[in-house]
């Protein structure tokens, strides 16, 4: 037997009695007749003291040539420390050692084993063994675990079952970009891996299964972005005979548990907010929360006043940033290159700022009068003390470039409040999203969402603006800005779903290869069904405060996709190819 | 709101509420005055009443266009039956329909949904939907649900920590083929799905997880047999710090935990028996410990009596019947025809039976004395009325055989009692296992096991015999003379690493390709550690006494690896193999 007791669990009560433990080496102090190592697991850290005058000199030698992370074994007995370290739960105690072993040895390892490590993200990613046994980032990994089996834990409990879909499925070019995996056995064709269980959720539904979850990998071979993974999990959950209201209720009722059971935190029950709403009122339709700085529509009091950028605009709107009037000119000037920056693309910000005497400093004073500024102060609720930012332009465009101003003079301000939680749920989706690119339109979710039951009947209608007026059964769950889960009603008739692909730009003969078995499903008795799927990297980084999801998943892959620890992809040997009937093109193959 | 209850859930106290159910029409009694449709769903199955003196004729005529697995909507009142039905738990209400709507209809099913179905194979995989609706697969998938559940609950509960490893992994030449994927973003390059967690475990150990699980997919690209599939389920397990004893200790703990939990068996603790001693008393490392008749070997009483098939053999060996000493001619015909099949393979089968009157009738009677036959009785036990059974020839060979007949007696005379549960663990198994046809050696588990202590200093030495001798720290759970677990201790020293893959007959240089990541890890501090994992599909079956595997998967493949409902694998777009340089080499491509 290794170990009596982990590193984590020894107390003054325990002092007295013979133990053995077992760990890593995580700091070795030596004054020369006195010894001390800590001794660390992922349960704690313990004091090790090995003391010249009781010591044998083999036991004292021993312990010279332990080095820092070397695996050892010891046993001895629990003593009470002379200074105590308040700053862990053994910190009472320490183990006087009779005997040590040493288990394995260690090379001194390329980075710090700290929570704030001198280690760069690629020698992390290569020694990814030694990252993990950082505090913080294990700490990551068992909120992981937790959070899985609290998920479980509250779905089992009412009544879902988790059923296993299949992971090597038909590719369908719709959506995201398929990894596919040849088949040896049927020369020719291929697997895909699953973007999601969509399909085989609903064919559950069919199957009677009533509810059904899953913490499920899937997988897209999409361009990676800094936070994306071409394996990612999904909490996956279809139920039938249910409305909007009770998937709603239900998913709600999970992520309260999950704040509750791991961070002791009570959430209050989630505003509803239409699609709509959430883009008038902050621009996007996932807004943050925690803070306010909700979007003022000024066309009616700052256009045709003369200033010429305005007027010729779709919309002008803007934030009050509150306590920010005191912004310096270099202050400014950053925000306007903050929105002048590609990505976000305004030509140019208009700033009034509402000095504490009262009046009105701003960037368009040429053609702003004092009162006018003071309408805009009036509709904006500014105070002063506060700074008035306004963008204008094409409406749906500016609404995304103010989104990302309020998000930027959140973070200036801090109101992201870490530990502040401010779920909400965004509905009344709409079903179609026209792609200037490819010039047509595609589901805004996915072909399966069911249009709202007032909006059938315009289904037919081929004109533009009735087709983006559509609206769909869908729904996501955001957090602090951030979306956590996603999901709809689905279309559960084979008529409705037939003229859903049609919309969507499918001939009959693509919609029946490609769906075929779903839509011969729904003759057979298909119930009324609705799901969500929640995104678990992403609400593991979400409730923990952090942006990345790498951190919480315990093999991630860099953004070329690679596993920088086992070195995959590799090349295969020919043979391999041969099997599969396949050639490589344009690449050198690997000698068998 | 679709219902109130489900299908299962209203009793007589129930009687006088306004309820809502929704299901699937089960079966339609139309006696003209009254109707009554079984309504079902997951929960089970309620009674409607539509009764001609209080229903308005609209709803009677709807009633009537109520089809076989139509999808309907119920609202009513429950009243007590007068006939009262007893085999189900609703079974003493019903619900006087006051509204019906039809939520969807169906076609006919293409077989009954009925527990005795009249779909083929091919006909249940097509429409596994309606498939998995019948009750005896349906509740397949929720033992299964509610087994991943219970093992979930009782590895966190004792500080297993869940963690994903990933699917896009490195392919390995060694052990089975890999299925492999293509990787756009790196060219020429290829990941491979797992065919277990095995390396990612261990590294998870070296970074101090301490205790890991995951119920994992895994694939394995094998020619397909009966009840093979490639893609399986795994429960996955490792921990470090510890000895074989202890992982033993808390897998028989889960596996008793779940026996309990789910079936409410008790089972008592497992036996331990080497695979030397599992091959000689049942000529099995997996026996079916469910009822005795173990092996006896022969060689001192039958050999050197003048029958030459014997005196020339390396094993005489038998089993004892006992009962079937009145088998006829015919039954003892079939038996012989039995061992001689190819699979099989022996020469013959010798007989012996022993006679009410004590007197002994075999098939040898022209070599062997009654009196030598009495040794031979003597020897196995055998009393009046028994049929002893005996093969001869090469020792390893004749034990498989013997093992087989063993396994066919067992089943011919009902000792393989379904609910009756027999594991145990097989331990010591061979670490290599030599291998005819490539004429080199293999390990049995896998290159990662652990030798034994006192057989490490042995495996320099490259004889023949003293490498089959070599025993490792591996472990198999037994139950019902199926292989549940395996799994081992591993190896956790650099050195002891090489030393074995230069046994295997690696290279250094493809063992550095193929596993330096791993080597590399042990050069950091790794602890001591082993594991075990759990075939969750058989799991499933052997619970319920069943053979296949594959009615507890929710959506299994076929033989040929085929997903006969979304007819996978596929041809792909010539585009999507352009953008992964690979050309199809004998097969046609499909146009884009």
């Amino acid at each position: 037997m290794y170990r009596t007791h982990n590193c984590g669990e020894l107390r003054i009560s325990d002092v007295g009695k013979e133990v053995t433990l077992s760990g890593w080496a995580q700091t070795i102090r030596d004054k020369g007749f006195m010894m001390w190592i800590d001794l660390r697991d992922r349960y704690g850290v313990t004091q090790l003291l090995f003391n010249e005058e009781i010591s044998t000199p083999e036991l004292f030698k021993a312990a010279r040539t332990v080095g820092r992370e070397y695996v050892i074994q010891a046993k001895g007995v629990v003593i009470e420390r002379i200074s105590k370290n308040d700053k862990i739960p053994t910190g009472d105690i320490e183990i006087e050692v009779k005997e040590l072993t040493i288990l394995n040895a260690s090379k001194v390892p390329p980075f710090t084993i700290e929570d704030d490590t001198d280690g760069g993200d690629d020698l992390r990613m290569k020694y990814r063994y030694l990252d993990l046994r950082r505090n913080t980032v294990q700490q990551n990994i068992i909120f992981r675990s937790k959070l899985a089996i609290e998920t479980r834990k509250y779905l089992a409990g009412k009544d879902f079952l988790e059923i296993e879909t299949p992971f090597l499925i038909k590719s369908t070019p719709e959506g995201a970009r398929d990894f596919i995996v040849p088949s040896r056995m049927n020369p020719g064709q291929f697997y895909a891996l699953p973007q999601s269980p969509q399909t085989f959720k609903q064919i559950l539904m069919v199957a009677g299964m009533d509810k059904y979850f899953q913490i499920v990998k899937c997988f897209r071979d999409e361009d990676l972005r800094a936070d994306r993974q071409p394996e990612f999990t999904q909490i996956d959950c279809e139920m039938a005979f249910v409305t909007q209201e009770e998937v709603l209720a239900t998913f709600e009722g999970l992520t309260k548990h999950l704040f509750k059971a791991i961070k002791n935190i009570n959430l209050p029950d989630f505003p509803l907010m239409t699609y709509d709403e959430a883009v008038r009122r902050f621009g996007s339709d996932k807004p943050d929360l925690r803070f306010g700085m909700e979007f003022t529509e000024l066309n009616d009091v700052a256009q045709n006043k003369g200033f010429k950028v305005f007027d010729s605009v779709e919309l002008v709107v803007g934030i009050n940033a509150s306590g920010a009037g005191e912004y310096s000119r270099k202050q400014i000037d950053e925000l306007t290159e903050f929105v002048q920056r590609p990505q976000i693309g305004a030509k140019g910000l208009v700033y009034v700022k509402y000095n504490a005497d009262g009046s009105f400093k701003s960037s368009v004073d040429k053609f702003f009068s004092q009162s006018d500024l003071n309408s805009w102060a009036e509709k904006m609720g500014a105070k002063p003390g506060d700074l008035m930012l306004v963008l204008a332009g094409e409406e749906e465009k500016t609404r995304k470039q103010l989104n990302e101003l309020r998000l930027e003079m959140g973070r200036r301000l801090g109101l992201m409040k870490p530990g502040d939680f401010k779920p909400l749920w965004v509905v009344d989706f709409p079903l179609l999203e026209w792609d200037e690119d490819t010039e047509r339109f595609y589901a805004m979710h996915h072909p399966f969402t069911s249009p709202k039951k007032d909006d059938v009947s315009r289904m037919l209608d081929g004109d533009h603006e009735t087709m983006k007026s559509l609206r769909a059964d869908a729904y996501d769950l955001v957090i602090n800005g951030v979306e956590i889960g996603g999901g709809s009603i689905r279309i559960h008739d084979r008529a409705l779903q037939e003229r859903n692909f049609k919309l969507l730009g499918f001939t009959p003969e693509e919609a029946e290869a490609q769906f075929g078995f779903l839509m011969g499903a729904f003759e057979y008795g298909a119930p009324p069904h609705g799901g969500i799927a929640f995104g678990f990297d992403r609400l593991c980084a979400v409730m923990n405060g952090q942006n990345s999801i790498r951190d919480f998943i315990a093999f991630p892959k860099n953004n070329m996709g690679r596993d920088m620890m086992i070195d995959a992809p590799s090349p295969v040997h020919k043979e391999q190819l041969d099997e599969l009937h396949l050639r490589q093109v344009g690449v050198e193959e690997k000698k068998g």
